[in-house]
């Protein structure tokens, strides 16, 4: 029966909207006085668990077309196509709260009480979306000192912590940094090469600054102590030792080849086979700071909802969510790169033969 | 038992996140190969119907509110602050198409065929929201030449008359500006008044275009020939007959009454008893031009997505979405006051009972 | 020659586009190698110099407005809507560092050198529209330990010392919330009423709580927590004395009196008198929100800049803008008007000529 | 002098902030009462204006990589960053429009007379970018029955043909699209392959829904036209003689190898070599999708600030605008590809040589 797909399908039960539309049941009318604006409280946390639910999707995919051992060359637009819809979607996100901040304080206390213990912290696809890109038990807050999977059941506690143990799609993007063959390729080698433009700019530098006729003592101080503050992040990714006591103490997480491989593609970007990692690693950092953005602007929100009180969920509302904005950032070494980047001038010129191999195969083989 | 209102619930079960969840039920795999993107299809579509219900929830309160024969002026910044609320929902409308942007053609075609002969014509709650705020039978464009009703079911389809025939949003303004008293007021005749000073204003400014040594020859006639355009629209206000020889004609809607009471509106709405509904008109303004936009925008991603081909409800996709984008307008009339308005400056004063009448008991009994 | 004014212009000329146009000159190409994004890094910042000085046009007359003993009633919404404009340009200011965001770290190195000290620390109008919505110099981030105006010349000094003691919106906002007449009214003594609903709601919440059958012993607990927490909050506004230690203490700012205003404000906004003040205070709060948002995305945009490494102007970049975000707020008061709402239903009714006097003359004088 | 680049320099000066807030003279001001709101008039245009000369540098930079005869593949990801900037400001100025909704007609009217014969459509960077973009001369909408060109002076005139005669970005795109090697490339024949697939694929799906029991008669029939439409767009792209004969009638402009080139970029986006074009040809389309909505959503405001009357430039201010929006759109064809796609799934494999040719020159030497 190959042709049932001709089979036909009116909207209203391709969406199942009677469904949809059925499952708004305001509590304040089914335990007392109706209140006109619970049921946009529902809808926007439906919506809200909607758009959780497609994000979810995308991730999924992404980890599993990033989880081959050599990752298929011809998916990595469609990776980079799907992160781009997850922005795309917590942008949206974003916006939604315009829509929750026309629910004044004083009508939502004509239903808050209803809703006790109900809390966002419930809400099980957040915490995937978290888990799944990379947060781990560790980075998130503790909720009444407690671990926030308190709040769910066993069934969804097993499902999170199989998210937990199962590769993130932080380590996905480890890994596949960790195995990009340019560090070391054709007698290049990156990270020597890399040194020595770092050192020759920051000499070239200190005796330009030192020597400058435009500048006044205190001008000199400055500028040489900003210098001195970059040189100190360069020295970081010059030593392998002190990256891994920074990630010992948590100060950073990703690995060192890691890292380098992330800075090697920032700064050879313009090559054709980095021009989509490069793309990648900025939507990654894109979705990152829309989330850190989302939990500070539903931060903000809820101030405004109920000012410094507790929230239904027993927790200090505001308090709790704009901590959690910086602290469940994920690819925080990803920003950091940019304190290690040179200008594109100071880099020195790649080998022929490397060159050519960041380039197409068609214009290469000529 | 009036304390059942302690009862416990958690987020889980007060969204019914388990029903919302179940019914995005991919056509492709049901029937053929799954297709990735099938589930972000209907995602979007089910974020749209949710917010679709929202406005209805606020659109009918909003004519309940306004179907009092004595509007109750309590309720009148709560019918303001839920108009915004609308307002809010549509801008966060026309965004979500960017979401909708990120499937590209391509990937529409892996299930484009499974969705035969669903369309967004059919949604019902769309449809109810145009016919509640006042867009009416005879002002839709045809499908095919037959009534939009056509995709409905019967008892759709009477949902649907009994929206059309009981009192539209545009109809309870039209209604509640015609009661507005102070057009003839305590001897004082708006219409008159106003009349006067178009006329004075009027005749001033020919008379100094025409001698004015800043004007050449063109630009005098090009200035005068815009004048006597202004002139023109002012002719039709002047005159109840002119006006409802347009109403027949289907030039414009709004009641000759109800256009002059808006007029009034715009022009002393620095008075505190215009301050509101000033905002309000300006408020249904936002409305309509947010949802042409969103037509509008719609029609562009249509046009994107299969660019000239018929939809999958067998209608010529773009054009007819672009066509209704204006032609679905529905207070239009409202946005043609600005041709009438006349600086504050010649307008002449209130006479002081008006003005005592206009502002607040607490000011005006002193 | 009062018919200067037919005057014709040219829209090049009107707008002094040459002017505009020739301003944009690069240090890069100037001093060295021209960077291609160092255009966009002088635009993006002369396009928010403009937003600046449109929002001072707006918060000086807004100013004026409020300066008079007796606000005129007839320019409340002229208040209002000038209030909303400034709104949505910070809201537009948000938007607008998309764009920034589109000059990559790697990018901004090719110019960057040639900026130092110059920084956005330095901008005279934000820091006057700062001080002039009401922010102090003690509650200002210091400057490397050094006032935030050690960056300005004399001149510059003398104009922010003017704005700092001339009277800012807070102030303005603070007197005219003092001057409410409705706190005490014919014999109606709102706080005295507010007291008994507060009590008599208390009260009656904790008698269901502890009688409740649909709590265990821990959720009884946790939502009898919730309400100690909510009376201590309820206990501030309830004793002048407190809320003084509290002013003293730096844990508020806005005066008993005008918090007292504020909150009736809130409680009665659907009084005809007060539609306008509620709507005008809720604008506070999204201008104080906008520009908190503003310093976060500001502080984010930074932190993917320059990772961690000092700013041009020396500072700790990310991080000082971060802890400006809240602590430059300056309406904080008005958004914990929330913790003290109490619902509608627990309100006791109006005297009626305290009702009539919060309505219109021409419903009142029936 | 080499350390030049160490002189230092203030906000101030960096960005001459003195001359930027020098030019918004207000001739309300100059010529007769001070206009609150005409400083936000000159100051939004400004701001566009400064957008504009952004738009132009970042389109001159881009004409200027494509110019080359072979475009060197280390620029193509700055082409597409670069018109991703392009995409984002474009998008800001559609949200600015937000702004000048603030100001309301009433207030226009305060210095509307002053402004006489200004307006936007002498705005000379408007008229650039849309000629640089690839907008034609005959393509224009005509200004009263004459040139666009009418309102510049001679030197602009000047400066519009040479934009005009001297290859836009539309030519250069589309000779870049004709010189694609993969049209026909060891013995592969894009276009052979592409026409039996189509073929394949309408006679399957023919004979499918003439043979489905799941439609009925009426739904075969509407079936079988929207095929027979598709198949009739598929004709074009299947005769070089049709294509050219569209062409020579103007229903579309791109050449049938730029077209047959676009076509495979679309089917072919996942090979390494075809990713960043097709994310190019997607941020072309972006681009030409936000100019029409701002001149769509600027033709609303129009219409809102002045209703239906003639414009300060003398044209019928609305409709003007409003139907430039679709006739000024520029890259058409490319939005029209969407017609000529088939699923991925009928499309017939590469040749392994071909693929090889698709990918990167370190994965296919191996």
């Amino acid at each position: 029966m190959s042709d049932q797909k001709y089979s036909t399908i009116h909207y209203h039960n391709y969406l199942e909207i009677d469904k949809l539309l059925s499952i708004q049941n305001t509590r304040s009318a089914a335990l007392g006085d109706a209140a006109h604006d619970e049921t946009l409280f529902i809808i926007m946390h439906q919506v809200y668990e909607l758009w959780f639910k497609q994000i979810m999707t995308e991730l999924d995919s992404v980890c599993i077309l990033f989880r081959e051992e050599q990752v298929n060359e011809d998916n990595m637009n469609t990776v980079l196509l799907r992160l781009k819809r997850i922005s795309t979607i917590v942008s949206l996100m974003v916006e939604q709260i315009h829509v929750m901040e026309t629910l004044t304080p004083l009508d939502f206390l004509d239903f808050r009480d209803y809703l006790f213990p109900a809390s966002g912290f419930q809400s099980m696809q957040f915490r995937m979306i978290e888990s799944t890109l990379g947060l781990r038990e560790e980075d998130r807050m503790t909720y009444h000192g407690k671990s926030y999977k308190i709040v769910f059941n066993e069934e969804q506690k097993a499902r999170l912590e199989g998210i937990e143990s199962g590769g993130s799609l932080f380590e996905l993007v480890e890994r596949w940094l960790e195995r990009t063959p340019f560090l070391r390729f054709e007698g290049f080698d990156f990270l020597s090469s890399y040194k020595e433009a770092v050192d020759r700019m920051l000499h070239k530098e200190q005796a330009s600054i030192s020597g400058s006729e435009y500048l006044d003592e205190r001008m000199k101080a400055m500028r040489l102590k900003m210098l001195g503050d970059s040189n100190s992040y360069f020295k970081h990714v010059l030593s392998k030792e002190e990256h891994e006591r920074m990630m010992a103490e948590g100060e950073c997480r990703l690995s060192y080849e890691a890292t380098i491989a992330a800075l090697l593609i920032n700064l050879y970007r313009d090559k054709p086979i980095l021009n989509i990692p490069f793309n990648l690693l900025t939507e990654l950092m894109n979705i990152d700071e829309l989330l850190t953005t989302w939990r500070y602007r539903h931060a903000q929100m809820v101030m405004r909802m109920i000012g410094n009180k507790i929230g239904t969920g027993g927790s200090s509302g505001h308090d709790y969510l704009a901590a959690t904005a910086e602290k469940h950032k994920i690819f925080k070494d990803l920003h950091n790169i940019s304190s290690l980047l040179i200008p594109r001038s100071e880099l020195p010129d790649l080998p022929e033969g490397v060159e050519r191999n960041l380039g197409f195969y068609f214009s290469g083989k000529k």
